[in-house]
C-alpha cells in the first residue's frame, strides 16, 4: 500500500505541475485583460461592445462582480455537509484548476479575436458557472475517484460544459440566465453517467454509508451551507440578467422558490422518514433544488406565487427522489450518486427547463413590457415567434441531456481505462474513519444513521 | 411515547401543508410585481412612486438589497450559538414561512392598490424585518415549544408586528430606520409575554441549564455569528435609510456602536464572571446589544463619540442583565427567558427608543443641514416641531411595548389553551443529549458551566 | 496562581476600561464626521475634495464600503484554523480597540484639519487595514502574550504602522493599494521582532506544538477562512483603487494569483510531507501569500499570465518556507513564529513590493493608457521618471522593513520590561487542553499531528 500511495502521490504531483504550466503558458500566450475594461484603451478596430446579440451582457456590472464570482464556491460550501472538510481542499483543488481551464475555453468560444482572448469580469463569471458544473458532477463520483481522476473529470466536463453553452446561448439563442440547463441538468447527468461507468459492485458499498451520514459535524457545516446559499444563490441568478430593474425579478423569484421549497420539506419528512423535523442536510438539499428550479425561469415568471408554486413541487419532488428513486438508480442502473446530484440537481434543473419552455411560450409583449426586447430579443423584434422560441429552448434541453451523457460516457471510459484507478483520496477515508468515531459517540443520532441507510437500499 | 410523536408529527405536516398551501392561494389572488421593478410597465393610473411620505422608502437600492435581504439569517446565525444545529432546522421552518406571511400582512398595510399587493425588493426588506423580530421572540420560548407552536407564533407575532410597524412609521410618522423599536424592543417583549404565560415550573429547569450552554460547539456558532453580524449588520440598519450620502451616518454609528460595547464586554467579565476574558456567546451578545441600540439614533447621531458612548453603556448594561436582572425574571416574575433576549434585544432596543427621542429634540437644521428634510419631513416643512416630533418617538416606545404585551398575552393564551402543548422538539432534546456528553469530554471548561448555571438561579 | 489570575484580570479589566474611556474622550474632543458625508453640509472653506494627490482617493465608494470594511475580520476568521475559538475572544478585543485607535492615529495624519479630525466611510476602511496588520502580528506572538500584551502591542504598532503609511503614501507618493508593505510585510516583521525579544527558551515549546495543530475543529475553522478569503478578499485589494473600470485588474489578478497559489500547494504537499493532498490549513495559507503578493502588483499588471506566474511562484516559497525556514528561525535566531506569519505575509509582501517596483519600472503610457494617471500621476505629469518612481517603491520596501523592526523592538522591550509578563490568555490554556483531548480521539490523524511537530524541529 505505502508503494502505491507514493505512486499516486507523484502521478498527482506530475499532473498539477504539468497542468499548471499548461495553463501559464496558454494564458502567456493567448490571455489579455479586455480593453473594455481599460478605459482609452480601446482601439477603434476592436468594437468594445460587440458579438453578443444582448448587448446588456457585455456591461457586467463590475461592482457586483466581486460577489457574483462563487457560484462554485456556494456550490462547495453546501457540499461539505456531506464531503466533510477531508474531501475540501480536493474540491478546492478542482476549483482552482477548472476556473482557469474554464477562462480558456470558454475565451475560445466568446472572447477570441485576433487570436487572443480578451478576459474581463465576465469572463469569471462564466468560468465560475463553469465550474459550479464540474462541483455538481463531484458530487456524484465523490468517494469513488482519487484526485487525479477529478482533475481528468475537471479537465474534461469544463471542455464540453463550454462547448455547451457556446450552442445554447450564442448559436441557438436560447435564454437560461440561471443555469438550469448548462449548469445544473448538464452537471447532474454528466457525473450520473461518470458514475455509471466506474460502478465497482463490492467495494463501494461500505464507504458510501460512512460518507454519506457525517453526523453532528455534517449539521455544522449544512446550516452554514444553507445560510450561505440563502444570502448569496439569489444574486448569482441574476448575475447575467441585465438591467437593474429587470434583474429583480430573477431575484424575487428565486426568493419565493425557495422559501416553498422549504417548507415543503417539513411537509414531506414527517411522512417519508420517521421524524418531526428534517434534518438540516435536507433543508440544503431543498434549498438547492429549489434554486435549480428557477434558474431558467427565474426571469421570466411575472408573478410571485408561480415561483412559490414552482418551489413547492420541486420541494416535494427532491425528497421523493431520495427516498424512492436514488434506491432504482442504485439497484437497477448501478448508479451510485453519492450526493444525490439526481435530486437535487438532476430533476429539479429539467422541471425549471420545462417551465422555462412553458414560460417561453406564454410570453406576450403585454406581460414582459419592455421586458421582452430583453429577454427574447428575436421574438421582440419580430424575426421569431414565441413558439419557435419556445421549441429551442426545449430542444436545448434535449442537447444537454444528450451532450452531458455523451461528455460522462467519454470521461468515465477515458478515467476507466487509462489505468488511473488508484485508491480513492487516502485522506477522505481518513475522514471516514472520524466520522465512524463521532457517530458511535452520539448514539442518540442512531436514527439519522438509519436515515442514511433508509436511502440506499 | 412513539404514539404521541407520531401525532404531533402529523399535526407539523397538516399545519405545513395548510399554511403553504393557504399562502400559495393568497399570493395567487393578491400578489403582483411591483410596476415599479420593470421599466415601462407602471400604468398611469398607478403613480409610480407614491404612499410614504419619505419619498426615498419608495426607491429601494436594488443592487444593495441582494445582500440586505438576510436580516433575520444574521439573528438565525447568531442565535445558533445558544440552539444549536438541532434547532437551527425549526428555525429556518419559521423563517421560510413567516417571510411569505409578512409579505402577506405588509403588502396589505403598506403596497395594497385596486385589490393587489404590489411587492418588490423593498417588500422583501420589510417582510425581513418582520421575520427578524419572530426569530427574536422565538429566542425567549425555545426549548419550551414546539414547531407547531412556533410556527402559531409566527403567524400571529408577523400580524402583530405589521399593525405595530404600521401604526408607528405610516401613522404616527415615526423614524425608527433600524427597528430599536419595530424590531428589537416588539421582538423581545412579545417574546418574554409569550414565555410568561407558557410556564412550568418544574419541568423545565433541568433542560434549560444543558439547552444554554452547547459547549465547544457553541463557540463556534459565536465567533461566525459575531464575524457574521460585524460584517453585515451595519448594512441592515442603514437598508431604509435613503440618501447615498446620508446613509453613511447610520453604517459608521453602528460600527462605533458595536466596537465599543465588544470592549464593555471585556470590562465587566473578569468583574462579574471568574475569567479573564468573555466567552464568545457574551461577545456576540454585546454585538447585538451594541446594534440593537442604535437601530433608531442610528442615522440621528451626528458625532462619532455618541455612538461610541451609547455602545459602551449598552455594553455594560447588557452583562448586568445577565448577571442580576436575568435571575429576578425567572425567580419573581416567572419569565424563563432563555437566549436572554430582554438583555440583549429588549432593554437596548428601549435604551435605543430613548436616545432617539432626546436626539429628534436636539434636531436642529443647521446640525442636520439637508439630512433634516429626510429624517423628519413634517418638521424641515414646518408641520410639527422638533418637541412634537420628540414626543411622537415616545409615545410609539409606549404603544410598541402595549402592543407587544398585548400580542403576546393573546398568542400565549392560544399556544396554552389550543391542546397545542406536545413534547417539545424531539431533534432538541437529542441536542441536549449530545451537549452533555460534549461537556463530559470538556472537563478544563468546568468554569463555563458554572457560568452557564449561575446566570439562572 | 489564582491570586496571580485575579491580578491579571484586573489588570485587563483597567486597562481596558482606560482605553476605551480614553477613546471616548479624544473622540469628544476631536472626532466629527466629514462634511463630506453630508451633502449640503459642506462649508465653503473646507475644500471638499482636497489632499491627497489621486483624487479618487477622496471618492470612496459607499456603497462597497459596507464589505469592504473587514479585511481585518477576513484575517481573523482565517487565523482562527490554526488559533481556535479559545483566542477568538481576544482577537476580538484587539480588533475592536485597534480600529478606534487607527481611526484617531490615521484621521491625524489624514484627516485632520482646523483641530478635528473629520472620519467617513474611507477613513473606517483605513483603520481596518491598520487593523490587520495588528492581526497579523499578533500571529506571530499568540499562545505567549496575555490580552493586555496584546492590548499594548495593538495600541504601539497602529501608531507605527499609521506613520508607516503616512509616510509611504503621502509623503513618498508611493502606490500601494493592496498593503503589501503597509499591510503584510510591516505586520509580519513587527510581530516577528516583537517575537523575539519575547523568547522564552523552556517554557514555550510544548505548548507551541500543541497550539498549532487543532485537529478537526481546525480544519473547519480552515474551510470556512478559505471561502471567506476567496469571496471577499479581492475585493480588498481594489478598495483603494479608483475607477470602476481600473479596479477590475486588481480584482481579476487576486484571483489569478490565489488561484495558482493554491495549485501550487498541491504540487508541494506531496513532496515535501508524506501526504497526497495538503490539509485544509495549508491551502488557506497558499491563498493568503497569493493575496498578499498581489497587494501592490495588482494593480499595476496588465497581463493575466503574470499573476499567474506570481501566485504560483509564491505558493511554491510559502510552503518551502514552512518546511525549512521556520525552524531556522526558531533554532537560530530564536524566534517563534506561531502562526507562520513569516511565511504567509513577510516573504510574500516583499515579494510583492519587488515585483511592483519592477512593475513601475517598465510602465508606459503605452500599456496602461489612461491608468496611467491614476496609477502614477507624477509620472503621468512628467514631474518624475518611471526609474525614479521605481526607487521611490524600493525605498518604500526598505523603510518599511525598518521601521517595522524598530517599532517591534521599542514594543518588544516595553512589553518585556513593564513587569506585564503575566501567564498567557487563561482561556487559550483550556483551549489548548481541549485540542488535547479532541486529538487522542481522532487517532488517525497522527499524520497531521507529526506535520505539526515536523514544522518545528
Amino acid at each position: 500500500m505505502p508503494e502505491h500511495t507514493a505512486t499516486s502521490r507523484l502521478r498527482l504531483f506530475g499532473l498539477c505541475f504539468f497542468l499548471q504550466i499548461l495553463n501559464i503558458l496558454l494564458f502567456a500566450v493567448f490571455v489579455r485583460y479586455s480593453p473594455e475594461s481599460s478605459p482609452g484603451l480601446c482601439p477603434s478596430r476592436l468594437n468594445c461592445s460587440r458579438r453578443n446579440p444582448d448587448s446588456g451582457f457585455q456591461q457586467p456590472r463590475f461592482q457586483g462582480v466581486h460577489i457574483q464570482v462563487l457560484l462554485s464556491l456556494g456550490l462547495l460550501v453546501a457540499f461539505l455537509s456531506r464531503y466533510g472538510p477531508g474531501s475540501a481542499a480536493t474540491s478546492i483543488l478542482i476549483t482552482a484548476f477548472a476556473i482557469q481551464w474554464a477562462l480558456l475555453i470558454q475565451g475560445i468560444f466568446h472572447f477570441f479575436l485576433n487570436g487572443k482572448i480578451y478576459v474581463g469580469a465576465q469572463s469569471m463569471v462564466s468560468a465560475d458557472f463553469c465550474t459550479a458544473a464540474v462541483l455538481i458532477s463531484t458530487g456524484a463520483v465523490l468517494g469513488r475517484v482519487n484526485p487525479v481522476q477529478l482533475l481528468l473529470l475537471a479537465l474534461l466536463e469544463v471542455t464540453m460544459c463550454s462547448l455547451n453553452e457556446y450552442i445554447l446561448l450564442s448559436l441557438m439563442g436560447v435564454r437560461d440566465s440561471g443555469g438550469s440547463l448548462t449548469i445544473h441538468t448538464f452537471g447532474a447527468y454528466f457525473g450520473l453517467v461518470v458514475s455509471r461507468l466506474l460502478y465497482q459492485p463490492h467495494k463501494d458499498k461500505k464507504k458510501r454509508e460512512e460518507q454519506q451520514d457525517m453526523g453532528q459535524q455534517g449539521d455544522v457545516f449544512a446550516v452554514a451551507g444553507t445560510v450561505f446559499l440563502w444570502i448569496f444563490w439569489p444574486s448569482f441568478t441574476s448575475t447575467t440578467t441585465f438591467h437593474d430593474n429587470a434583474e429583480n425579478w430573477a431575484v424575487l423569484n428565486t426568493y419565493f422558490s425557495l422559501v416553498a421549497s422549504t417548507v415543503a420539506t417539513f411537509i414531506l419528512s414527517p411522512v417519508l422518514y420517521e421524524e418531526s423535523t428534517p434534518r438540516m442536510v435536507q433543508i440544503q438539499d431543498a434549498t438547492l433544488a429549489g434554486m435549480a428550479v428557477m434558474g431558467m425561469a427565474g426571469e421570466m415568471l411575472v408573478t410571485p406565487f408561480g415561483a412559490l408554486i414552482a418551489g413547492f413541487l420541486v420541494g416535494l419532488i427532491s425528497p421523493l427522489g431520495f427516498r424512492f428513486f436514488t434506491p432504482v438508480l442504485h439497484s437497477r442502473l448501478k448508479i451510485q450518486d453519492t450526493c444525490g446530484v439526481h435530486n437535487i440537481h438532476g430533476l429539479p434543473g429539467i422541471l425549471g427547463a420545462l417551465l422555462g419552455t412553458l414560460l417561453t411560450l406564454l410570453a406576450t409583449a403585454d406581460t414582459y413590457g419592455d421586458r421582452l426586447e430583453l429577454l427574447f430579443p428575436l421574438v421582440a423584434q419580430g424575426s421569431w415567434s414565441v413558439t419557435y422560441q419556445a421549441l429551442m429552448q426545449l430542444c436545448a434541453l434535449l442537447l444537454t441531456l444528450l451532450l452531458a451523457a455523451l461528455g460522462g460516457c467519454i470521461t468515465g471510459c477515458i478515467l476507466k481505462t487509462k489505468m488511473l484507478r488508484g485508491s480513492p483520496d487516502a485522506q477522505s477515508v481518513e475522514n471516514t474513519v472520524l466520522c465512524e468515531v463521532a457517530e458511535e459517540e452520539c448514539e442518540p443520532r442512531a436514527s439519522s444513521k438509519e436515515l442514511g441507510t433508509s436511502t440506499l437500499v
